[in-house]
């Protein structure tokens, strides 16, 4: 289940309704804290960074043991979220009492940034996990090069951490290779998050701002621009 | 504003607090249709599909007028929908008395069509639109390709018409240059809305199914499996 960037007003009244049906509330104590007021009297497992795969079957064991179970991501669960962690272990166990899993949906990490820059993904775009944690850089770096080249807008989720940092630098390199300096680059921090701040910089300039593990970034395309403060891509229309 | 894929558990507080503020609401009649039990007693401005601009300058006019105006788009109106449009209207008109925009975000159409398949966008993924009306056809076919060999899942808005029938079909061509003709591949159809359809199929036959303007497709990566009628892109955990 997704409770959206983080503000209540995001949460979908089917999130909701899951929480209050839940038996168990299962998720990563940062996330938990932002909807503590749901949580009065539930049975609460809350578990530190990193632990997704122990948090995710400690889930689907107590599913397995017939509690209904919510466990809750940050933003969209399908997107870089929980949804498939838990689909891998359900369908890992044995298929006798494999418990029922229904993915609720929640306004993504993208769509809050997006709606706090303007319109920057009007047209089509390509979202891009700069953690090379799962998944090869030089794969990661492929699919920039390449989305750079097909004038995708782009999203980027993780560009920065505290141990990593060199990743962000280089898509500024590579996509220079094909836009503008000038193209608009938005960096949203904490959307609707306590310290939410917003920013519009340009491709020669972005990472020179404040980018962290709660940063989303997004690079405009060709036609991107900026007016009055807000982003936006033009979808196509003649005005 | 987005009312999300259509069924009102998947519409924000956030939007539905919009609406009981606005003095206006201007929107596409089969949207409005969606949450007319909200519209009690609204002033309402309600257009024909293809009518974007005349209804968007209608909205941004009584905006600029005075009013408290709601402009609703299906899904989210940061992709593919109405927030562009908007802010485009609103920044070519006089920069005296420019109204306030604010974009509510909305679960978007491919988030919706991701939870009823199971967890397809775990990983990297493009968003292309098909339709050619705005975009030559020649640039998406370019993002198609590019796409598919940068091994992103693919998601496809308005993947078919009833005069739009060749452009699904050349994008199964050229992903096949690139991925197995057993990749999985989601078809969903009305997602949350009064006939719903989800269909699991794959590279090789996935065009045989009913697409519409209904539809949104979803093309998996290499990666990408099915088990028990769910589509999975294993984001690369080690299980």
């Amino acid at each position: 289940m997704g409770i959206g960037p983080g503000h209540l007003s995001d949460m979908t009244p089917r999130a909701q309704e899951a929480i209050q049906a839940a038996d168990l509330v299962v998720g990563y104590d940062t996330y938990l804290e932002l909807i503590m007021e749901l949580l009065a009297g539930k049975e609460i497992l809350a578990t530190g960074m990193m632990q997704e795969i122990d948090r995710c079957q400690a889930a689907v064991d107590q599913a397995r043991a017939g509690k209904n179970v919510v466990v809750v991501s940050s933003g969209d669960p399908g997107v870089y979220g929980m949804a498939g962690l838990v689909l891998e272990l359900v369908m890992k166990g044995p298929a006798e009492q494999r418990p029922d899993v229904q993915i609720v949906p929640g306004i993504s990490a993208v769509s809050a940034a997006a709606a706090l820059l303007g319109a920057p993904l009007m047209h089509d775009f390509a979202v891009i996990s700069l953690s090379n944690l799962l998944t090869p850089w030089e794969v990661i770096r492929k699919r920039v090069e390449l989305a750079a080249q097909a004038d995708f807008v782009m999203a980027f989720y993780n560009p920065k951490s505290t141990k990593r940092v060199t990743q962000i630098e280089e898509v500024r390199e590579v996509v220079l290779k094909y836009r503008d300096a000038a193209t608009p680059v938005g960096i949203v921090r904490q959307a609707t998050r306590s310290g939410e701040n917003v920013i519009l910089s340009d491709l020669a300039h972005f990472t020179q701002e404040t980018i962290d593990m709660f940063s989303l970034v997004i690079i405009g395309n060709s036609q991107t621009y900026t007016a009055n403060g807000r982003m936006i891509t033009p979808r196509g229309y003649q005005l």
